[in-house]
């Protein structure tokens, strides 16, 4: 069941310290990279998504759709989060791999994607507009 | 299961919006406060949290104890968030006895507790350091 916490409004990024695990996607250490009026998705991917990549990656690139038309973006930052309660983290190398499925369907409906590292601790400054429709949370599965 | 996503940073956060329910506390509409390194809480109580009252306000101060002692931190603002995938959400009224639990506990472990007002819909400019302890999530049960 992967879960999405979706904010609305501006993000900004940097990659800060690796994480001591297998997987770790390239980035540029300490450098901000700023985002505005996206729609940032906190990503967790879990155990039982692994042999469902492509449906998962379908099935949550619908539900992101739906919110970004909803909220008029056209810009989607996929930012993977340990912490969003899911019940068994997926494997790093699965989780990699179901992010970017997601963004090449995101990318398909017209979305502009940027995927934030994985394998990094990252700080971050998170504005959120604060409109109804500037929070949500989407389980898939 | 009481949910806690937290945050070590800055936060920022203005009511911008009533949410339509019966339960609202005070806030000044569009008035932004700010608080520098604390830990920012946001807190999700479920239906099963019922009848459970002071049990799962001390559990979840403890919790928040343990995470602020890691990273030498005495304000905490707890911040109600119903996106943080909570299974069913306790009713309004009782959410706020939780919250006005959870607060009064930890002011006595000798914590500055700051209540983000329920029942508003909220902007906010959430900054996180990035260190490895800076982010976490914790389920109370």
């Amino acid at each position: 069941m992967m879960r999405l916490l979706i904010f609305h409004g501006n993000l900004a990024y940097k990659a800060t310290e690796p994480v001591k695990i297998n997987v770790r996607e390239d980035a540029e250490e300490g450098k901000w990279l700023s985002f505005e009026n996206v729609l940032t998705a906190f990503c967790a991917i879990e155990a039982s998504d692994e042999g469902r990549l492509t449906e998962i990656a379908s099935k949550a690139a619908d539900e992101l759709h739906t919110v970004a038309e909803r909220v008029k973006v056209k810009d989607i930052v996929l930012y993977p989060h340990a912490h969003i309660f899911p019940r068994k983290l997926g494997r790093p190398k699965f989780a990699v791999q179901l992010l970017q499925a997601l963004s090449d369907e995101l990318h398909k409906r017209g979305y502009k994607v940027t995927r934030a590292p994985f394998g990094w601790y990252k700080a971050f400054k998170l504005e959120c507009i604060g409109h109804p429709l500037s929070e949500s949370g989407r389980t898939i599965d």
